[in-house]
Order: C-alpha cells, then sequence, then structure tokens
C-alpha cells in the first residue's frame, strides 16, 4: 500500500480512507513506486526468522546472571557474560567502557493495613525512593484519583500522611499510555514530599492483575526530600481504593528499605569491521542493565539480544562496507547513565544511524526513520525490505529509542523499529518480566526486521569466504 | 439432549455418536423424555441472572477481611463478619459451631541461589512445613523429573540435600489433573524426609505462568520428621531446571520460617426455615477459611456467597417446604477441620442433599446428583432445570464436594454442580486469588444453577407475603 500524502500519514485512518475513496484524484502526489530490495536483503529476513542467536543470548544471560540492577555486582557479572558472550559469537573490538554512577538498592519492603480491614498489601520501592526504618513507618493514608487531585490538594490535608495516588493506566499498542500516565511515578513522590506527607504508594503504572508491583525510576526534583516511595500491585491498589470508599479512616505500616550509594556501571561494545573503516558506523543496541525484580527478560534481555544477533547474521555472510557497532548499555533504568556516557564519549563523531531496541518482545508492526532529505531513497528502501514481515511504513522525520534519545536529539540520524506494545506493560518492571514470557516466533520476527534494517543501511554485504558460519 | 444409556453417559463422546448414526436402535432403552420443569423454578433461575447477593459477599469478604487462615484471629475475624452478613440478609437460625484444631502458620520466607549463577528466587512454604531458622538453611539441590525418580532415588542420593522436584501440571476442564498431579506436594515432602533430605521445594502444583507460588496442604506421614517444604512458582521452576542443566553444583539458601500452634475454627450455620421442619435439611455450602497468600476470592468467598445467595434468592420469594441449611465451613484448607467437626455433630441426623461450591468460579458446565434409583425423576428434573444454562447431564450415581466428601462418603446424597477449571490452577492457592479475577457474569450463571437446584430439591415454595423483600 502507498500512502496518499506525508500528512495523511500522521492519520492512517485518514489515509486509508484516501485510498479508497478518492485514490485516483491523489495520485499525482503520490510517492514513487517502493524501490526494488535487493534480493541478499529479502534472503537474510527470510533466514533470520529462523535465528537462534538471539533465543540463546536471552536464555543465558537471564539464566546465568538473572536480574542486573544498575551499578551493582550483579550488572558486573552482567558484563564479563556479555564480554564472553560477544567474543564467542566471533565479534571484533569487544570491550566495555565503565563509568562512576549513585546506586540505590532494594532491601526488605512490605506494607499492611492496620485499620479498619489488617491485611497485608503487597508492594515494592520505586528506585530513589527514601528508606524507612527496618521496623517501617504508620500512618494514615489520604488517597487521590490522580496527580490533578494532588497538585490541587492543600497541604494540610496531605503533611504527615500516607498519599495514595490510584490512577490507572491504559493498554496501548504504541505504549503512549506510558508517557501519559506515569505522572503518580515520575512526579507524584517529588509533589507529595514537597506537601509534607510522610511517604506516597502509588498504583502499579501497568495493564495487568497480578500481585507483581512494578518498579521504575523517579527523582526527587530539587527541593524535594526524598520521602519513601512504592508502588502497589494493581490488585492491592484497587483493594485499597475500596478500603478507603467504606470511609473509614485507614492507618498502614509500610517499610520500604533501601540504600544508596556509589558504584560503577559500563558499556559493553562489540563490533562487525566494515570494510571501509573510514566510514561512520551503523549504532545498534540495547540495554544491559535490569530492574531487580524479574530477570529482565523483555527489558531488556531480548533488546540486546536482537540487536546482536541481527549484526551476526550480517557476520555470517560477508562483510559489510560500513561497520556495524553493537552497543549494550549499561544502567539505563535508573536514567540513561549508559546512554549519556556513550554520548560524553562518542556524541561528537559521525554515526551513519542509531537504533535501539527496548520495547519488549512484541512484533514489530512500524518502521520509522530519521535519515535525512537526502536519504529518502534508503529510508523507502527500508520501508519496503520490511514489509513483508507485515510492518507498516511510519514517520520518515522520526526516531527514538532510550539510551540513543540523547544523540538523536543532537540530529544524529535514527531508525526506530516500533514493537506492539499491547501487552508489555503487563509484564515491565516487574518480578513477572522473565524468560518464559518470551515469545519465540515473535523475537525471532524482530530479529528479521533487524537483519534487513542492517542488511540495509549497510552499503552492501561481501562474501567472505573464512566466514561463511550459517547457521 | 436425551442419552441413549447409563453406560454411555460415562463415555460423552461414544453417546454423541451413538445418537448420531444409531438412534433409533437404541429408542427402546433411552430414558423417558425430560421432566416439565415448573414455571417458578425457571423464573428463579432467569431472575438469578441478574444476581448481586454473590458479589457483595465476595467483594465484602475478600475486602473488610481479606485472608484468613485456618484457626487464626483472621478466621475468627471472618467468622464475626460472616454472622453479621448471614442475619443482616435475612436468615434464621444463624450460630457458630466451633472446634479447636491445630495451627501453623507463615513466617518470613525466601530462596536464594548462592552458586553458580546467584540469584533469588520466589518460594512460598507449604502447608504443614517444618521451620528454618530465621538466617535459613544452606544445602546442594538435587533435582527429579516426577515423584517416580524420587521414590527410585537412593537415600544416599537425596541425605543432606535440597531436594527439587519438577513434575508439571496439565490444564484440564474438569480439574483430573490436580488429583494426577499433587504428588510433589501431597507426597514429596514426606518422601524426602525418609530419605534423609535437609528440604525440599517442588514446582507449584499450578497453570499459569505468573511469580506467584502455589502453596497448599500436605501432612508429613507418620515417621517422617517435619522437614521445610516449599512450592517456587512456575517461572522459577523452570529457572532451576535451567540452572542444573548447566551441570555444575547448584547450593541454595533457603528460609522458611513457621510456626505450629493450636487455635479454634468453627463452622458458621444460617437457614432458610422450612414449612415443614421434621423433613431434613438441604445443606448448601462452600468454606469460610483461605490460605494466607491472596484474599481467598475464588478459594473460596465465590462458593459461600453462590450457596448462600441462592439460598437467600428462595427466601426472597416464599416459604420452602424444605429446610435450606447454609454451612460456611471452617479450616478446610488445612485439612476439612469443619467438614469432619459438621460430621461429627450432625452426620447422624438424615439431610436431604449435600453441595458445596468450592472449585472458584468458572461457570457450571455440568450437573452430577447422587439422589438414590427412587429418586430419580427428581434428579432428571434437576437435569432439565439446569439446561437452559449450557449444563449437561452428568451421572446419576455421583456427587462431590471437599467438606461434605466424608459425608457422602458415608452415602448422604449430594449434587455435584460442576464448575470449569480450565483457569483455576492458574490463581488457586496463590497471592492472585483476588477479587479481580471474579467475572460476574461467571459468578451469576453459578448462582442462577444453585437457586434452580435448590427449587427443584424444595418440595414448593409457598410465598410469603411478609418476605416479598426481592431485588
Amino acid at each position: 500500500m502507498t500512502l496518499a500524502s506525508n500528512a495523511a500519514m500522521k492519520h492512517p485512518m485518514f489515509a486509508a480512507l484516501l485510498l479508497l475513496t478518492a485514490a485516483p484524484a491523489y495520485s499525482q502526489s503520490a510517492p514513487p513506486p517502493p524501490p526494488q530490495v535487493p534480493n541478499y536483503v529479502a534472503a537474510l529476513r527470510e533466514e533470520a526468522l529462523a535465528d537462534n542467536y538471539a533465543w540463546e543470548i536471552t536464555e543465558g544471560l537471564t539464566t546465568e546472571v538473572g536480574q542486573r540492577m544498575a551499578g551493582t555486582e550483579a550488572e558486573a557479572r552482567a558484563r564479563n557474560w556479555a564480554v564472553a558472550k560477544l567474543k564467542s559469537m566471533g565479534f571484533s573490538n569487544v570491550r566495555v567502557e565503565l563509568f562512576d554512577m549513585p546506586t540505590w538498592t532494594r532491601g526488605p519492603e512490605s506494607a499492611e493495613i492496620l485499620a479498619p480491614f489488617p491485611q497485608k498489601l503487597v508492594v515494592a520501592a520505586l528506585g530513589n525512593s527514601g528508606s524507612t526504618p527496618p521496623g517501617g513507618i504508620t500512618g494514615e493514608v489520604v488517597g487521590f484519583e490522580d496527580m490533578a487531585a494532588l497538585d490541587a490538594a492543600p497541604d494540610e490535608a496531605v503533611r504527615g500522611k500516607i498519599v495514595f495516588v490510584s490512577h490507572g493506566m491504559a493498554r496501548t499498542q504504541d505504549g503512549s499510555s506510558y508517557g501519559a500516565f506515569i505522572g503518580p511515578r515520575a512526579r507524584g513522590p517529588s509533589v507529595a514530599s514537597r506537601k509534607g506527607a510522610l511517604a506516597i504508594v502509588i498504583r502499579s503504572i501497568g495493564t495487568d492483575h497480578h500481585r507483581n508491583p512494578h518498579t521504575g525510576g523517579q527523582r526527587f526534583a530539587d527541593g524535594a526530600r526524598p520521602i519513601p516511595a512504592g508502588a502497589l500491585s494493581l490488585p492491592d491498589a484497587e483493594q485499597l481504593q475500596r478500603i478507603l470508599k467504606r470511609g473509614k479512616p485507614v492507618t498502614m505500616r509500610l517499610t520500604l528499605v533501601s540504600h544508596t550509594g556509589q558504584g560503577q556501571s559500563g558499556n559493553v561494545i562489540a563490533e562487525v569491521p566494515g570494510r571501509d573503516p573510514s566510514l561512520p558506523p551503523i549504532l545498534v543496541s540495547g540495554h544491559l542493565d535490569s530492574w531487580d525484580l524479574g530477570t529482565g527478560a523483555i527489558d531488556d534481555a531480548t533488546g540486546v539480544a536482537i540487536a546482536a544477533a541481527a549484526a551476526k547474521r550480517i557476520m555470517d555472510v560477508g562483510r559489510p562496507l560500513r561497520t556495524i557497532r553493537i552497543v549494550w548499555f549499561g544502567a539505563e533504568e535508573m536514567g540513561l547513565f549508559g546512554g549519556f556516557d556513550y554520548r560524553a564519549k562518542h556524541g561528537k563523531e559521525p554515526h551513519y544511524a542509531l537504533a535501539e531496541s527496548d520495547f519488549g518482545v512484541g512484533r514489530i508492526w512500524k518502521v520509522d526513520s530519521k535519515l535525512g532529505k537526502e536519504r529518502e531513497t534508503e529510508a523507502r528502501m527500508l520501508q519496503a525490505a520490511l514489509a513483508p514481515l507485515g510492518i507498516v511504513p511510519g514517520s520518515l522525520d522520526l526516531a527514538d529509542g532510550s539510551d540513543i534519545g540523547p544523540m538523536l536529539g543532537d540530529g544524529a540520524p535514527g531508525v526506530g523499529l516500533s514493537q506492539d506494545g499491547t501487552q508489555y506493560f503487563d509484564l515491565h518492571h516487574t518480578p513477572d518480566d522473565t524468560l518464559d514470557k518470551v515469545d519465540l516466533d515473535d523475537l525471532r520476527q524482530n530479529v528479521a526486521a533487524w537483519t534487513a534494517m542492517i542488511a540495509v543501511l549497510s552499503g552492501g554485504i561481501e562474501p567472505d569466504p573464512k566466514r561463511r558460519n550459517r547457521r
């Protein structure tokens, strides 16, 4: 399907209607027919649908390391594992770029209603939460339906109390609900702190109904004293809402012990050297660190696996013109430390394109890119190369990614392969982010898209007899 | 649909084939056409599809009490709640029959792989588990694929080690997989103990893939010293299997602190008095206690709610000939203590029929009964009254139920309304057994079936002007 106009592309339903009802009138402004996809790109894409590299990385990292919280010894073990794995796969220039960072680690945590209906609730501290004493704190709960209600509350309604924000998140394919509903996590703790709250608990930013809380990053704004800040699982948040609706004062004991310190993280880098080392590299990436509750299977073992598996599949058939640089970023979850460190060290070097896989393992459904007007043919080739995987053409002026975000913001070119996020926030940042949630067919569709993407951008692959090591 | 023969009923596919291919040849032995269902039974059944009583009980009990572990103060609060609720609904003779019992309560628990791949696993102690010291125990893990492998293992392969049994459970509509796969929980701890094991962890007896372990009852057989016995969540059990498959010695630290003592439980009883008090009562039941990890929404708040809601709906339209006795049993989970106490106190009194709802809130798909040959017309009336709800006729020589099991075994008549258990073991005995899992439409279908069942057995309902308090 071709689209009638760039403007219509931003409104796909409108565009589809145009095509159905008025296509002839728009035919003069229609884009040129899609470029012919070279046979080797199509072949690489189809072969990648039987990929096992990505599964092996995902299974190995989650099994042999497990959780790998930023700045901890677990993340250091993950780096060692990564270096060994990337070397064993045959990549070149495997190295670690270390950096220092502040750390936050979780201790014992629990929540309990003491009155009027004594019962335990399931809670997990948010990143950078203040710590309670080991025995916890006790306070009256005051509930707010959303951030607007908390913002509007006078200080005296909040002071000395445990704030509860129950705003629920909706399910969306493109993940846009995350940004729209993240307020209670991102701003709630700071707002509650400034109003003098004893602590805050929020309804988890998530879409499932299991007793698994969703943790996540937050940072106390300047001037806001750190207070204990936790997320209740969705069933527990709804339970607390029902209890509050009974109208009696609700007393909670909240224990969220945590520790802060200084630690080290690092980016793990590996390459498929290009035939012309003077050309800017294609950067493909994910992040190596994870939250501490699960084993970080979909956030983001699959991401690092997809990027590396695709690069490996190119390497298996020959040498690309341009260098492919794999970056497994460190310390993404606690504030993009790896992305900022890479920018500090390499941001002034030209990159041919940046791409990051960090939205789970749902099938890729849309390709965006921002390669510049002079590379529009290449961008359309990319769309054409991915269409057989059921991927719709998206914007030619957009790319995104967490760790690569700062450099994209600086103007670096990039590609965004959008994964279906409909189920992503069932698992995101929970204990349930484990290997059993990874669908192999979906993982392989991702690898196929990334392989085709790299092949299109590679500048051509020359067979290398020494490297014909396919499987 | 009528069935060709009683023998074919036990093989429904065969029976269906008979009807399709050879029905005329069997027409002489076919049962008589189903009896005409009285209008008032049909009307009660249809009105019950808009029931709110069962939801109100389920919501209230799970919200205002939460978990109610057998023999604890939480179960005592549940009895107080139950008495107040049943009185407020207008039932008569509301009373508690107390009994003493041994108690077992959960303390802090955790599991951690120390080597070769350090990481935490999610575990919950099984009922009657032995206790570890507060700091836990440490041992090497030895894995077995099923009970047969553990049974066959020489003592020296197990002695001083932490046994792990990874046998997986299948999903079935009728719940038959529970009995078939419960071995690791029911027998595993005793067998491991007798072979000298330090402790045992099993793959949870469940069908979901969330980080929520399934606890459950077990009892150390005579001569088996209590050892710590826990269940890993399914993702954690599979993780441990993967780690063991790497072939390196696996060391685990296991903390399962628990406490034993003596406590009190009780059965809560209420009645709709019949017009003829000399007739044996119809007993409808569920169990009031729950495991401690969730709020016992589907095990068994919905059960007590369905039984009481159905009785209430009869009471709303008039007085039945026979007394309807509601029993909310205590301490089912820890060993049918309530059922045995009821039998000890009332087992010699005649009952017109016993029925219990204790298999979640899935739609009822089959009706079994065991009312005796002389009441076959009544049994067929029951089948006919339930057919419009999509309920297939089952056996005329079978009834089941947990707490009523001993009295059914003694020969008391009973009815078994079989709930669809396909999803039941996703939640059973886990922290995830919470109110949000209750589907209101399914709950109402259950109430409608129970209401129709009681109406058929009631001996007729006479309008009572004082009680016309429908809603």
